[in-house]
């Protein structure tokens, strides 16, 4: 693959799994603002206004909380089949199933570190009723409904107990290209920025110091202002989410954030104002211990949890 | 009185009256974001989620549009008596009601342009429920409903067969100081702006063209932020709610607005983003017709509808 | 006096003394965008876009930092003789001075815990050069200079050692309503949160741990909208501005803010978003120190130095 | 080419003509806020605070305003000989130059409409002088200069005689894909909206109805959120630059805007909050002139100017 061109279109959906699954539909409808479009045993399907594909996020009820699995759309066909003989290649295939409420056949795949990837291309765009159509025929649903309303889910954080070869991966069998990297004092990597577009971060590795393997750090989800990032911190907190780290920037990708606990335990973020990056060939910028443990952005000190806590817990 | 010292606290409520109350409520509730708090026999009553008194909006069925009263609570029982006594020394008295949902006993008169007002001091303040209560105990109601969320009721801008003569009683029975006023090639005032606190403006009356008594201009709420009337005429849009002005910037009292029609025909404002006038004695500005029409703010064009449109329509 | 109406209009500008002079001016014109107005022995006289004043901070070269004095503008020049009266009945005026660059005469004053106050009717309003002229004549200024164009004078938080006495000298001698007051566990006052108008704070006291008198906690600058706020956090990153508090909310007044330290050492604040008071006769809020130690708005907590910071340091 | 990966990563620089140089400039540098970063005969070289590249815009004294030559860099140097070769296939190349000021080697076309193009793939990535330095090490330029602080240039939009031609130029040579068109009552294309990257818009064609050929619409930078586009409003108005369209919102690819001339008569817009496109094969969407002519976003109506005037004028 050419450098900045993946074969991976961007994250299609993922599915969080919850020991309190009518807290977490709760969460994700009045606070964060997301519609239910269907719902089958043991799983509810929701979406952001401006997701184009009927479905974005399949919350699903479990005995623990953590990722059921991460959806990835292919740019093509074609894609499709050099990506799944890649996996297959690298011995990360599991096998084809026949699709899933709102998209078709995909095919299964585990990560290094242990998550679940489906990689699919054939999806169902959304038609909404009419109820919840905008007036605007290009915009994928209407504004104005309850919480923080959020457009789209945006990107992913995973837990790794290897980070190098989860970038590894993620570059040389799906195609993303890494931006920035963080190293410990033994220039062990610590974390991995990737993404399929000009979007800063997509698919996240951060290095998981229990131990264990297939934990979620984080799902975030898109607004298009940092007003409504700011809006949302208010409503977490009218609505007792427990906020984690309050508004504020990130120094890698420029990410304007909030992250909370949604009732089943998962860390969700909702995120803005990111800065994308056209240039084709950026040189990699590799963080050291010392540079993240002095806070981000405007000063920020992540929590003790932000290190250690991922679902599941 | 002396200068910036008005015996009214500020604009308490307002009745708007709708011939089509079943859709004048659904956009009141749904579009803005109000919350009902009561209703009786042919009227609902609502508040913003920033209101601390229990009431802001009275919405009551009627055979037309316009505004049903304007409440104007005093700032002590003692300024109460004062004013009573200037409003029935005017000859404008009409006499006392025990009161009202959330609002002790009131005395009601008439403005010289023929629109009703309700004066009085004692209120009921606002006690949410726990499912709309902010876990914020200074905070009046909980954020993240559906709609644009407006905080609590802003100002009013009646139309005026003689803007000089509502302005006159304004200011020397009712005590409102006036900052700006709005002249036609004749010198006739067509507009002016008046207010009892640091706000630019809080009681405006314009010239009705057509001549009749007693019409409203429109009613206007508050939200805290531009981006939240952006958002507003997002909503605006997607909930088919007609816009007169798309949100721009004032020039006189340089609010950022948006203007609608609510379905019962009156017009409602959102804004935000005043210029505070803590100068105690300002010089009156006076605007030129010319000015006027050159457009204000960012050069913004008042439609014809502006000028003319009322309601009782 | 009657509740709520103040002889004082507002904070009418300030003097902060500095031991790094050429730093200082540099922050407040390059990094909060103030404007120079004028110089003369030891002082520069600065403004925002915004205030209707020729000048609202007076920065003046000294061996250490802290408040030379405050000057408060009343709302006429009746109430200017009423309060100096009220002044020297406490015993607490100096003497009248013949007035400064911007305003005319002024009696001095202290407040009991030792901080200068200077109290004016006469001042000159601003007339903008051609080449700092807004093209809308209620404009004070243009907007579009360097750094986070500030709009004018807030509010000022003054570290007491008797905040009870200083609330008392407030609210009887210079007519603030109080909204807000904390307290420790004894029942003894640790902040109070006074204001002339609307504006949810303008006269803050807070204790000073340290038991010295006239120390100065920190002086507030507006601007218009929350983004303007997190736009000025950038831009101290960028300019090597000590930031103490990064944006976020306060629970008492609701304010959105920044803080950080200016190169003489004074505290300074960004802020927008306050919930104005329109109630004439708010129940006095009391907080315990149980509720301010759990963190504000977003659960922000205050770092070590916001309790005992001030300056002098 | 496979659907969605083109062998252009962005526009990498656009150089304008100007009669009024002087003028032009400090437009640019004082009401943008781009930072002049050189100079040589005829031409000076600046940049927005977030491009990676060492300029994005050249302006150039001419008799007559108008685009110069558009700059677009390609993903590799293996993309950029791929896309040499088709130009040349094409019929559409001139020539290679050693390189500008900022970029190597760049091979010399033009469009079928007969706008200039330069490829390159070679270019010096900012390393900004100190006082300039941003305090994060991942940002490309300090915050806080005057003026509405445009981030980097977003796109450009073309006036031309035959839409549907340079639409295939753009697609079958450059590798564009397009997301929009517009139409008029015999089917003929009026607009293209095509894209390099998940923008909704990068490179737009519009029909001149004067039928004259190379002609520039406008060109359009970026800043972050929607509050900075209408502090730029304000900002122009305060530099008495004129408006065309206020600040409002697209239909198309949603991004909110605002157009004015700079002082040599090219349009320039500053924008942001676009829709990105994350669907690989969106279909492709066509808007009739009814639809057009129904206003835009929230009702907008475009001007007369907009759609007969392009530079040269």
């Amino acid at each position: 693959m050419e450098s900045g061109v993946s074969d991976i279109a961007h994250i299609g959906h993922a599915e969080l799994l919850t020991p309190d699954p009518g807290s977490s539909l709760a969460f994700f409808t009045d606070v964060l603002g997301m519609v239910e479009v269907a719902r089958d045993e043991g799983s509810v399907h929701l979406r952001g206004y401006g997701d184009y594909q009927r479905c974005s996020l399949k919350l699903t009820a479990a005995d623990h909380a953590g990722l059921g699995h991460l959806g990835l759309r292919t740019r093509s066909p074609a894609a499709l089949e050099r990506l799944v003989a890649r996996l297959q290649a690298a011995g990360r295939g599991a096998g084809w199933i026949d699709g899933d409420l709102g998209h078709g056949p995909a095919f299964q795949a585990t990560t290094p570190g242990g998550h679940s990837l489906e990689v699919y291309f054939e999806t169902e765009r959304y038609d909404a009723p009419a109820e919840e159509r905008s007036a605007l025929r290009n915009q994928f649903g209407a504004r104005g409904g309850p919480g923080a309303g959020v457009k789209r889910i945006d990107h992913v954080n995973l837990m790794s107990t290897d980070v190098a070869a989860d970038r590894a991966f993620a570059e040389q069998v799906l195609g993303y290209r890494t931006l920035d990297i963080s190293v410990d004092g033994d220039g062990r990597e610590t974390g991995a920025w990737t993404s399929a577009t000009i979007a800063p971060l997509e698919l996240v590795f951060v290095l998981d110091p229990t131990g264990r393997d297939g934990r979620l750090h984080h799902l975030a989800f898109w607004v298009d202002t940092r007003e409504e990032v700011l809006r949302a911190a208010d409503i977490f907190v009218d609505h007792a989410v427990a906020i984690e780290l309050a508004p504020a920037r990130h120094t890698i990708g420029s990410g304007f954030f909030l992250y909370g606990f949604e009732p089943g335990g998962n860390r969700v973020e909702v995120t803005t104002a990111v800065d994308f990056v056209y240039d084709p060939d950026p040189p990699l910028r590799t963080w050291t211990a010392a540079e993240r443990a002095a806070g981000i952005g405007w000063g920020t000190a992540f929590p003790e949890t932000w290190r250690s806590y991922g679902t599941p817990a």
